[in-house]
């Protein structure tokens, strides 16, 4: 990305371009490229990159905000000949669209001056240009005198009574593998498969803007060196990566995942009224997060495990919102949030998808939809208060969407193993993340190149070569590689057998002021949750939570 | 509750009936009174409540868990004279309802001998009557060297801007007031306003199974005196509660509230890639938690407070599934889950209503109700990939459903207060949890009595005297008393006014294995999340996350 933008700013095109701007004295222009993406307009070169320009009011410093001054052009820029194609103007109004510069006309091209740039301290994130922090908490640290409650040897954790391998791969980023609890087997392999991020702002070129941040990025590749006592608090085990640079040679990435207990509250509480006596159990947990930058946004992937046999998770958005120009001293857009004076923040989605490859109690697992639902009044039930669980075995590769409204479940069950106090057979519920699906037309581009974003849980059979939802290639796919292609017409019978589950999750991100300059997180979690897996809970026999071990303070003061 | 216990073991009908039965020596019957609710046979005395029989094995074991063992009978009990009014035996087979036992029955009835009481060590929950832990977590603590970021002068509490006046009493428990955000009006009075617990067992008697926790109980007097270490870790303050006892007297309640900081992982991040130097703050919240007791269940229930302008309430649902007698041997229930030998708990829902009176930068607020939606397919959206956001202001008194498909988000604005930056009105969103409504028929006493549970939001005009959704008096109420009473064609116009609004949540709850003896926690969290009510990130002059401040220690064991 850093080759490109050097190239791209050096190229006569631009050069020209930027010279008719009326740049503040000391200012740079900085360019964010992005995947060309695609449309019907199929005749595009391969290895195109969209280059967007933006403007840094103070060359030396190097942290500042240049979110916060997008230009009003972009290029397509060939990847292979490191030169610019073409050259557009930017939609600033509502209802425009790109209109190409042709290279004749970059001389008398009515660019428009950038008028007077007020270098406002506000958009600024980085805390070396801002004023100051206003609001200081008192320092709060955890400790483990003891040392942590895990085991880890090479990749392989063990704790609680879970044990996994933890993988890292370039695409993916973490993968965890091979998850049992107790010795029991849980899930053969979790790893998120793929994440989309489509823009809504229908004026060209904004409306190719879309991020396939696994497959065209890499989680892993764009994975952050984490940094103890900032990332991570209390006792941390950090694990390294092993990939490859662009060269081919080995790349040590240090720190990429950092493993680390926390305290979640209470996990279980009964108290006997009649003698006032309580046993109590805290929620201990354990956290696996690695965070990744893929220029503008953060995400912080966690995959938590916890002492009553769930796997929970979650993601955490953060990072600057991607910014367009918008004409200074205009508040309001139709596309979107004016988060600072010329700059306006487009409506976007996030999705991302979970491949859970379970092996609840050995591979033969079923998925079942239940939904719960009133009992007709009748002789049995005339008070009409009644209701039961419907239950559906899903019999062939496909989907299904989040209903709440219904109590709609998705279990994973083994059915031959049955829980011996109730004779059900033993199963995990994927617990959703409850969350808009794509809003892009089924037809559209956004839609037929993501496939996995058209709904919230998919079902296939285990197929060696589907780890991506969206497909292997993403940069410029055309549509027709994902989820949803595998298995039309394909039909496989997954009852009973080496089934995937796959949930889709997300966001509808209608940005608020708030979100600016960088967002507080967006937290969004799903958990695998046992259900009859266990004879009972699980966290029964955990010792109960006591001052001795926890040694809190008494605040006294008035 | 101990009172009505103790008379009724006592009664000679009682004494009868557990005579006919062959409990083992040495154990106990004990009781566990329920209000007797309301059906059609209005005819019923007053002040009468239902007593449920259990049997724990060993009298001399005060904690054991009674609720593993329910015996077939119930009564009828006149809480006035202590006596019991008529006797009846519990259904155990699908498709029985309760059937009376007359007087001069007693002798002759054909009470089921207990048979063989396998008294089971697994259905214990207490420490001490179970065999020791199996998996011992190292110790993890909490610490502020510095002390807390919070300053409390009485009752009040001031912490990181944040301003708010903590209440409690005998029916809501805690109660939040006047809460402000530097010097900003947010929220005039947040409380739980009722609970109700709704069982969908239709066998009588159990159709009548329906709590009001806060209603007939009181979430003030049924309120836990926290323990330091065990219920709260790290440095902890404690509010007392002043109540009243039975006579009259005043009454301190110690330690009701706790009132401490968590650590809740990162708040933002950016990365600025070309540099490689972040800027990460992480996120500090103020936790205000009490936890409440009625019977066998327990409610843990927080007001949350972060630095991001938000403020969460969480509820955790723990303590013991409520139980009713099943044969012996069985496995499999229509109405529940068989979770021990002879112990059936049947499927039920919990909901809470969260009442919101909101005071954004004043008093004059109106409720709106987004969705996003895509644009249509034209000339300004070729491609098909653009939507906006749909929004209606709502004019009058009424309710409204969860959608999360469509993206609804219910906002509480100022239309006289405009964000600096984007001219938008203030707001706060109330991001609700996603839950089933209730499933009894909206004829059936359950729904009349609770009518809060019929929709998701609700919207009123402010009343003094409007502070409880299911209406003052709870206990054997009929119905026509709450929230979709007060507002059937009364009709105020709440737009630009004293509007409140009403969040009921909840979980439909089919009981799992995993939930006995004692459930791990349910977790249902709500958000009060700013929304163009700051100029921009509320948290970006925070202090860094450094080393320095928060001593993270490296685990380096291979």
């Amino acid at each position: 990305m850093m080759r490109a933008e050097k190239a791209c700013l050096n190229d006569p095109l631009i050069v020209k371009q930027i010279s008719q701007l009326s740049l503040p004295s000391g200012s740079q222009v900085m360019i964010d490229p992005w995947t060309y993406a695609t449309d019907e307009k199929l005749d595009v070169e391969k290895r195109t990159l969209i280059c967007y320009f933006y403007l840094k009011g103070n060359a030396s410093e190097v942290d500042a905000n240049h979110y916060a001054y997008p230009l009003d052009f972009y290029c397509h820029f060939d990847m292979v000949n490191l030169k610019v194609v073409k050259l557009f103007r930017l939609p600033k109004k509502d209802f425009e669209h790109e209109v190409e510069i042709k290279q004749d006309e970059v001389q008398s091209a009515a660019a428009a001056p950038w008028g007077t740039v007020s270098l406002d301290r506000q958009n600024e994130y980085h805390p070396d240009l801002r004023s100051g922090p206003k609001k200081i908490p008192t320092p709060l640290r955890v400790v483990q005198p003891d040392g942590p409650s895990f085991r880890i040897t090479g990749n392989v954790v063990e704790w609680m009574g879970w044990k996994f391998h933890v993988g890292f791969n370039y695409r993916e980023g973490m993968t965890l593998h091979n998850i049992t609890l107790d010795g029991r087997n849980t899930f053969y392999r979790l790893a998120l498969s793929e994440m989309f991020v489509p823009y809504a702002d229908p004026r060209a070129p904004y409306h190719r803007k879309a991020a396939f941040d696994l497959g065209s990025n890499g989680a892993g590749v764009c994975a952050n060196n984490l940094a103890l006592g900032c990332d991570c608090l209390g006792l941390i085990k950090y694990f390294d990566a092993h990939l490859t640079d662009i060269n081919g040679n080995p790349r040590v990435m240090k720190n990429v995942i950092c493993c680390h207990e926390v305290d979640d509250g209470l996990l279980w509480k009964h108290l006997n009224f009649r003698t006032q006596k309580a046993a109590l159990v805290r929620s201990r947990t354990l956290v696996l997060q690695s965070i990744i930058t893929v220029s503008n946004y953060e995400y912080i992937l966690a995959f938590i495990f916890d002492t009553a046999g769930a796997i929970h998770y979650e993601v955490r958005a953060t990072g600057i919102v991607s910014t367009v120009p918008i004409e200074q001293g205009v508040k309001s857009s139709a596309h979107g949030t004016v988060v600072a004076d010329g700059a306006m923040a487009p409506y976007h989605q996030h999705f991302f998808n979970l491949r859970i490859d379970p092996a609840i109690d050995g591979h033969e697992n079923s998925v079942v939809v239940e939904e719960t639902v009133p009992l007709p009044i009748n002789e049995g039930n005339p008070q009409g208060i009644g209701y039961h669980v419907k239950q559906e075995v899903i019999e062939k590769e496909g989907f299904a969407d989040i209903d709440p409204l219904k109590n709609r479940v998705f279990k994973i069950i083994n059915p031959s193993s049955r829980n011996p106090v109730n004779d059900k057979p033993v199963a995990y519920a994927v617990v959703p993340f409850n969350s808009q699906l794509i809003l892009a037309n089924p037809n559209s581009f956004h839609a037929r190149r993501s496939e996995f974003a058209l709904h919230s849980m998919w079902f296939t059979k285990y197929h060696d070569d589907e780890l991506y939802a969206s497909g292997e290639w993403t940069n410029q796919s055309a549509g027709d590689e994902g989820i949803l292609t595998w298995i039309k017409g394909r039909n496989e019978e997954i009852d009973n057998g080496d089934v995937v589950v796959w949930h889709t999750f997300g966001t509808t991100h209608n940005p608020r002021v708030e979100d600016w300059p960088v967002m507080p997180v967006d937290k969004l979690q799903v958990t695998l949750k046992p259900v009859n897996f266990f004879p009972r809970n699980p966290a029964i026999d955990l010792p109960m939570s006591t001052q001795k071990d926890n040694d809190s303070k008494l605040y006294s003061r008035m």
